[in-house]
């Protein structure tokens, strides 16, 4: 039988283009969210994604949110390894019969979200395709020493998580119409999420934090990707998860609620490790919280007094 | 009328989104084939270029030859800027029933490709699209003051170009079945084409150039090209143009042969002015042949002592 791509997954098929890349050596490259490219005093974070119309587009998505969304999720890249944003590059396929209008207002929304972030769009490509696709690649700059890997947790350490958990996943399932209420701030940390550029450059300068990703693909996956990558495990503690106080009062059980919180993607926070003196002190400037501890093994949630195992699910492309 | 992408055509919509952008003022970003970012006595070159199966790759392409190209066509551009090729990342998008050898067989031809300029794959993403898309990104490293811009070309400069005109549009009037003919070399420029980076080096390191780039969308569009950056005209010489053996033998008329080395896109050579005296220097160490004279205005090509002028046609996405 032929393996087909949907057979092996999206991190099948990862692991099989890492397996085949022979690049040199690097102390940050393939396996973290951006890449490291060193030019002695000074330091480059790269990284590129890509955005499909008919994968990552909710319904209803304005062309402007749409250009937003594709700079940002490059730029949480970045942030989450302290980088500070300097130019955006994105290629762009779409139908012959899109609009001129559409194209203006995607542009909008990337040039806007460049602006917000310190950056600019600096080139790009187009070509036809069969739906609108835009691949973004966002350049940071960083220095080594203050780059933040997602390599390099420790047992003992302090998890700690930016900002708060749900929203996106509320606006997904309102967007949807799964969902009858109305939330205007989960559509919008739906579509125009708001990376943590801020904090991860303060936590990068300040040497804080032994590993950092973004949790893109949902809290449990990215505990997954982030404890794969240290060869440690976690364990987060329901009772300190910072929940939206809308996902709370909209979910109408534990199931749903631990969905929301822990399997769906498209949250933008900074998910760290970090010794408990640097979480001290890192939590006297940033909105962050501790949600649980680096443990020898397993990927588990405390909660009503017991200990569960939390699923390797989230969002994957195929 | 709402007013579609194909009503204002690729340029058009580059013209639109280069309007839109406000970015910092660099020496060279829009409209040239890679951006320049400064880190001091460092520089880096940034290209990204996207290849789509409906649209770019011809039939009976290999996925080895489609991961070789998706390269070279990045590595190209660094070549016409004189960087040298650092990290490359791609995005691809992908439908869920690939087959997974495809897929390493692409990455085989891209890490092949990037061995082979001295660069390796540094980053990527993977996204689940309704064809296969790959969008590619290529950093290159060069020094602020050798990098050659489209901007500069100077009325009275050689317009000089590297190898040979009209083997990749050979190459795919064989594909397509329209020439009954067999040529391996043509097969071979139009599937792997070899980037012009030891000569973009060269001529860059020993600021031979006043305005370079590539020929991705055939001769005369990027004359057209050349000359608008640089406000001036060209005219070309039909008996001084280094027309590739096969292509003279196997056209049978001269609008055919005109289509093919003037007309077509895919070919990857280096379109090139300079003084007389540093094209003299150059030629000395490089392949490299004097095809006309940069003039006030007009793109034209004299042939059997007339000038007529070269329409602004080759390669466009819609």
């Amino acid at each position: 039988m032929k393996l087909r791509v949907r057979d092996i997954g999206e991190f099948g098929i990862i692991d099989k283009i890492i397996s085949l890349i022979d690049g040199p050596e690097t102390p940050y490259g393939m396996g973290d969210d951006c890449a490291f490219l060193d030019f002695g005093k000074e330091g480059i974070a790269v990284t590129t994604d890509m955005v499909a119309e008919s994968t990552d587009i909710p319904p209803g998505m304005k062309p402007q949110e749409i250009g937003w969304y594709a700079v940002a999720i490059n730029i949480s890249d970045l942030a989450s390894k302290g980088a500070r944003p300097l130019a955006f590059f994105s290629s762009i396929a779409m139908l012959p019969e899109t609009p001129v209008n559409f194209i203006d207002a995607l542009y909008r929304g990337m040039r806007d979200c460049c602006s917000e972030y310190g950056c600019y769009i600096a080139g790009g490509d187009t070509s036809r395709g069969k739906e609108l696709m835009i691949s973004g690649t966002a350049i940071g700059r960083v220095r080594r020493e203050d780059f933040i890997p997602r390599k390099g947790a420790r047992v003992g350490d302090v998890i700690a998580l930016t900002g708060e958990l749900g929203l996106p996943a509320l606006g997904l399932d309102i967007l949807l119409g799964r969902k009858k209420k109305r939330c205007k701030r989960a559509i919008e940390a739906l579509l125009m999420p708001k990376p943590r550029v801020k904090e991860g450059i303060y936590l990068a300068e300040k040497h804080l934090c032994t590993s950092s990703m973004d949790t893109s693909d949902g809290l449990a996956s990215s505990l997954h990707q982030l404890a794969k990558a240290s060869g440690v495990g976690m364990e987060i503690d329901f009772d300190l998860l910072p929940i939206a106080k809308e996902v709370k009062s909209y979910t109408h059980d534990d199931e749903e609620l631990e969905r929301f919180i822990l399997y769906t993607g498209g949250e933008f926070e900074l998910l760290l490790t970090m010794s408990n003196e640097k979480f001290e002190e890192a939590s006297k400037k940033l909105n962050i919280k501790k949600i649980g501890i680096v443990k020898d093994a397993g990927i588990n949630m405390k909660k009503d007094g017991a200990i569960k195992e939390l699923k390797d699910k989230g969002y994957t492309h195929f």
